[in-house]
């Protein structure tokens, strides 16, 4: 609470909450003052709750309430900063909410179910607060993080053995999925992108029951959730013989790709990460069709802070784990797109991704 | 939009914007006025949407925004309320938002993206405004409804086959949802839940690593999207042979569950189905372990209203589908919860799920 500008915070974004006490549930709000934290939940996690806050070993309280938890934990916050503003007369009543991630009707609720003295002054906006702090993951964090990066891979290497022409999309998406759960995972991150053929083209081209072709690119972007922790990859490869064409865009986003990684350091802005890649589509007359960002954070969520986009002023920070992901899409003929993750360092980046990046031919 | 109290709204709640123009994307803002419907996505998803509002047939153009697709959104509304006020005096210059989908940041960074003389008075917060058409389902939605509820029985029966002693339940979950997707099913609804053992006693324990025991409870819930919409059951069956003492406790779940089915109609108030099973588990003194509430609509999204939680006044009507899930709770010693989807009809309920209900002793 040092760092923060308010003496209090109410913190209802889950993956929030989860960072700070360890509580995994679906319903919950974290409240904290310069004194103590407390999380409030309801009846269905009562084990839940008291067994993974203890885990966490944060010192957080558990509290079962009956209403809407946010509601309980606005009332417990006014009534904290109320007993602390009479006993020293220098306590501001404030409590910091995160405006990103709180609705304009959830703020109405928290002001009616306070004392109407405190109803105009008490809530105080602020930006993501938390956020911010979880994208730089510490060594337990990473440690994590490359096991589920590595989980990706032994999938990917699987997955490898399964395709070929005629099988449905949905059996690739089907397989990586069953195979994910069987290694441990919690469950994906996203839902699992198999484009094949013409669908390539699509970026964001969740499977569908199109059976793969005899011959054209099949790009599968697909991640894991490993103990609370999201992986993030995708690879295209390429059924049948490519033509010479299609293996110059190939090798035109990987080199783009590559460029992207390399130019990855502690110091460097996002935005001279993303024009790496973008600078290399350029040169060849593909920036066109490169329609989205070179990548983003990812961590308890899969798309968290800094965005690696355009002009993106913010630097990148030893600890931040991002995605380089690059893509070329000509509608209605085909698409490409590579993705690593990448843990940012002093020096460089380490990648976390260790499947094959040349054009596989299956 | 003849029923809607503003003149023209913006819509960012990405099941509503499904809803309303048939975009499955995960970045869209649709903003319509009482004379056009508009759109705004972006360049990844030039191609899907343009395919997938051509199919719903409602007259929606597409925007592709360079930047932000809902400050285009707002962008545009100001824009064409401002000519209809221009050619008729009577236009009403307000923008109807979502208060309960919308958070306070992006409230403000609509309104910095407005003219400085529509900034105050342009955007109008307003309850959920779509939300609740989607309750009433019509008899194309039903009847995707209904075989996505087919498709949970489907798995159930399969999964009937696997269960034994000593395989995860990770296992279990692995395996529903491997044959969800082979079976056509975009995804799960939600994080499968697979609770043995002592864990039956977490209503929300999703799948462990936990072998399954010898003996004891085996709870499952899990749920499947077919074609955009969500099913939901829950069963608990039995390992080994249940005691006499478990064996009660499950009959009196099942009678408070059927209980509550069978009060099911329209104009009953969903406090009153809520009350249909909690009376049967007061009258055994099972209440107190009943720490949920009976259940909630399902469509879009596997949370819709109505809730059916006690007290609730808000009446049943038909079209309506809901989940009947009363549940009984020990902790550290076991647990017990038994889930139907229903259809609610002018005259009745018409069950979705088909799966036995009967104590199962695998």
């Amino acid at each position: 609470m040092a760092a923060i500008p308010v003496p209090a915070l109410l913190i209802t974004n889950l993956p929030d909450v989860r960072y700070l006490s360890g509580f995994t549930g679906s319903n919950a709000a974290l409240a904290i003052t310069r004194r103590a934290a407390r999380l409030f939940t309801d009846g269905r996690y009562t084990t839940q709750a008291a067994e993974e806050v203890k885990a966490a070993g944060l010192g957080v309280k558990v509290e079962i309430a009956s209403g809407p938890a946010s509601v309980a934990a606005i009332q417990w916050l006014a009534a904290q900063l109320g007993e602390q503003a009479a006993a020293d007369k220098t306590t501001i009543l404030q409590v910091g909410f995160d405006a990103t991630h709180t609705t304009v009707a959830e703020v109405d609720r928290w002001r009616e179910a306070l004392p109407s003295k405190l109803r105009r002054k008490l809530l105080t906006p602020t930006a993501s607060l938390v956020e911010p702090l979880r994208h730089l993951k510490d060594e337990d964090e990473l440690a994590v993080m490359r096991q589920a990066a590595a989980l990706g891979d032994e999938l990917f290497s699987h997955i490898l053995t399964i395709i070929q022409p005629g099988i449905p999309e949905t059996a690739i998406a089907a397989e990586l999925e069953y195979q994910a759960r069987m290694r441990g995972a919690e469950g994906m991150s996203f839902e699992t992108i198999v484009a094949s053929g013409v669908r390539s083209a699509l970026p964001h081209g969740r499977a569908t029951q199109t059976p793969l072709p005899r011959r054209g690119f099949l790009t599968m972007d697909f991640g894991v959730i490993l103990n609370g922790y999201c992986s993030d990859m995708t690879r295209t490869v390429y059924l049948g013989k490519p033509s010479i064409a299609e293996r110059n865009v190939y090798e035109a986003v990987l080199a783009a790709q590559e460029s992207a990684v390399a130019a990855v350091r502690a110091g460097v802005t996002c935005g001279e990460v993303d024009e790496a890649a973008r600078s290399i589509l350029r040169d060849v007359q593909l920036a066109d069709w490169f329609t989205h960002s070179t990548g983003h954070g990812v961590g308890i969520e899969i798309h968290e802070g800094p965005r690696i986009a355009a002009n993106q002023a913010e630097k990148l920070a030893p600890g931040m784990v991002i995605t380089i992901e690059p893509g070329v899409y000509f509608p209605g003929d085909f698409g490409i797109r590579i993705e690593d993750m990448v843990a940012v360092t002093r020096t460089g980046g380490e990648v976390l991704t260790h499947s094959p990046k040349a054009l596989i031919e299956l």
